[in-house]
């Protein structure tokens, strides 16, 4: 079997996401064989070091030994069972030990699979939580620039043109006010201020990504933006929702983002690095407080009967365990402190560049912006398919290249990273 | 460890899906420590009959041999890349043996990871067909006593008051027509026309669960209906979308639903049984004329661009073929012609029981449709907690007992279910 056969068999039927399929006349598709550690293997004998973690979701490498034998062990006494009427040890310890791992007044949690889920789950919690007082609050606010997902809920509530425009007609009405991340934070909070004055006792929720808006652009803001956020949103009675699919576990330097601002969202929605890449799986977290807004005799008719077939997979909450495990035998977070260290040492170089407007950083995510590229000519994809020439998988958002690697990486992998990135940019 | 400790640390946590927490200050939450082909065991000994496939998506039993090395030939290689830019054999071997193995039509496939995202890709890409053609059609039609799922573009094509009424502020707004579960087949299709011709231009899609719509109290139509509403759908010139979600991979007698009306929808919508209950992994198959409307160059910016962060997930990809594999070696379609006829004369007797209006069965799917009782008395709880205490689970949907079991059952595990069933709501 070589790529090429591969790829010929995939492209008869396969609609790939988040692709124009006319790239691929020109663009290979690659077939992936195997992958270990920091690495992905094709047909050809080509091997790629994956710096994205697989689009967000991976951070204890391919085919990690550990989570390997868990699955297997797991797999001999269930493999999944209904949620509903029923439960299981890897659930109920992963609930612990999530619970234990959030901000205290986090005391509940739902599960779900997948992180758009995770979103429209805290959205409908919020709303109802409101309806169930008696109060009907159907608007939704989010930041200019946010990403939460592509199912019609999470996109209504998020900003992101290219994934969202297309679908104005069939969205229902949110509101976004102006980011921390695009304008000074006083100047966000104050929009922010201005949203929920004008619309005082409409508004259930608002949802942000901490620190980074990933899908947009990598930009990123401080901590304290959204510790005066919580001031806010207590002063106007609605819910904090943080979106931490692809920021929690450890990738802004912090298990969970949310910790660097010292205050505690109502939600907390997780997903991705939830189950190291393996399978999906996602969480929301909330407070006793809104769970009992739900608790009451069957015939009033105030649950929340939100389910998906798999909620609760047995597998899944294996793995995670597994996870979680990890970073507590192997220290993680202590160790990828001097990852993110080297990170920012290593980088600073491409400051020098005259096309580079910003090197910016959180944790283990790390972005440069370039400029003075016409968008027609699709640097990202130039860089891409250089890089990929070279070992070195990144997939950069437009002219945003980025850094978002495995913390298997060793310090040789990252440099190698950066130098390989470096030289295709340079060379511009 | 014990039922009583497990359950205990489960509910300081975690709110269940579609569940009223407070039920369980009487009612047990059962914690599962095991599975093995029919059968679920707790920590207290107890044995039950998986008689409901754990919410309708185990099909080869619990902890299934084969499927178990499968995973682990799986884990040995890969366990996911990203889906975008790349591939993997288990997607291309699985999207080639289901095109194989539905109608002639459909030719392409998108995978996402639940049902609902399955709904809202094929909701988003009808809606988006047309408008890459100039057109703005921003209705979708479903039946009434529909059921699609549980994100907000799912929900707003479900008709199922239970789950969808309390949010009608946060839903945008969609039609539904008669169902001929409910009413005539002609009348339903009159109905049908009515609605596409009063909207006609503003419709893009049509969206049906085939035969049975399982959620909405099992209620049953014959594929005669389908072939009608195809025709009805090609005269308007909008897509129909089958949701087989659940009643796909033979739960209807046939591979899928729609083969009993002989024809090709334009979507093709599947999950649950696909990983054979094992994992969440959901597809969505559809036209070369449909695929066609996307494909250009990428600056028109009409590409589909949707994705999940597990969309392709390799090791659900595994699964699921692992799931085609046992329906060829094992023969299962035509198995279970014979337990499908033994299910039938087995509840025949039911209707000799006052308390029973109706049975009804398509396929491996039966549901009893009781009569004479108030709802707040709850009688279908107070039957699976009496079946429960003989060995066997089922969850009736209010006054409606259902079975719906894996394939793996012997027709002395159907007869237990059954009989079991029959001497309670004899006895009630």
């Amino acid at each position: 079997m070589t790529n090429q056969e591969l790829m010929q068999e995939d492209l008869k039927h396969i609609f790939h996401p988040c692709s124009q399929m006319k790239d691929h006349e020109k663009l290979p598709l690659i077939p992936i064989k195997k992958g270990k550690g920091s690495y992905i293997y094709d047909y050809d004998g080509n091997e790629y070091l994956d710096c994205i973690s697989s689009w967000w979701v991976n951070i204890f490498g391919h085919s990690n030994a550990y989570i390997n034998t868990k699955i297997n062990e797991q797999l001999q006494e269930l493999e999944h069972v209904i949620f509903a009427g029923f439960t299981h040890k890897p659930a109920v310890d992963l609930a612990k030990r999530l619970i234990a791992l959030t901000p205290e007044p986090l005391q509940k949690i739902f599960f779900a699979d997948n992180g758009s889920s995770a979103i429209e789950i805290s959205l409908k919690m919020s709303f109802q939580y409101f309806k169930n007082k008696g109060q009907s609050r159907p608007l939704f606010v989010s930041l200019e620039n946010s990403y939460h997902g592509e199912t019609l809920g999470a996109l209504a509530v998020s900003d992101t043109g290219l994934y969202k425009d297309i679908y104005t007609d069939i969205l229902i009405k949110t509101i976004q006010a102006k980011s921390p991340s695009l304008v000074d934070e006083d100047e966000a909070i104050e929009d922010m201020r201005r949203v929920l004055t004008q619309h005082k006792n409409e508004v259930c929720s608002v949802v942000i990504e901490p620190l980074i808006q990933c899908a947009g652009s990598m930009k990123m803001y401080d901590a304290s933006y959204i510790k005066k956020l919580r001031t806010l949103c207590d002063e106007f009675g609605v819910f904090l929702i943080a979106d931490e699919i692809a920021v929690g576990f450890g990738r802004t330097g912090t298990l969970f983002a949310i910790e660097q601002a010292e205050i505690s969202p109502d939600f907390l929605c997780l997903s991705k690095g939830i189950t190291g890449g393996y399978m999906p799986l996602s969480v929301v977290l909330f407070t006793d407080d809104i769970y009992n807004a739900f608790y009451c005799d069957y015939n009033e008719g105030k649950s929340f009967l939100d389910s998906h077939s798999y909620t609760g997979n047995t597998l899944a909450c294996s793995v995670a365990n597994a996870v979680l495990d990890i970073f507590e035998k192997d220290n993680i977070l202590e160790n990828n402190q001097k990852k993110i260290t080297f990170i920012k040492e290593q980088t600073q170089k491409f400051k020098t560049l005259s096309c580079v407007a910003e090197v910016r950083q959180r944790g283990m995510v790390c972005a440069i912006e370039l400029q003075g590229f016409d968008t027609t000519r699709r640097v990202g994809l130039e860089i891409f398919q250089k890089a990929l020439k070279e070992g070195v998988y990144i997939r950069p958002l437009g002219n945003i290249i980025y850094f978002m690697p495995p913390y298997v990486f060793t310090d040789a992998q990252l440099k190698k990273m950066i130098d390989v990135t470096y030289g295709i940019v340079k060379s511009l």
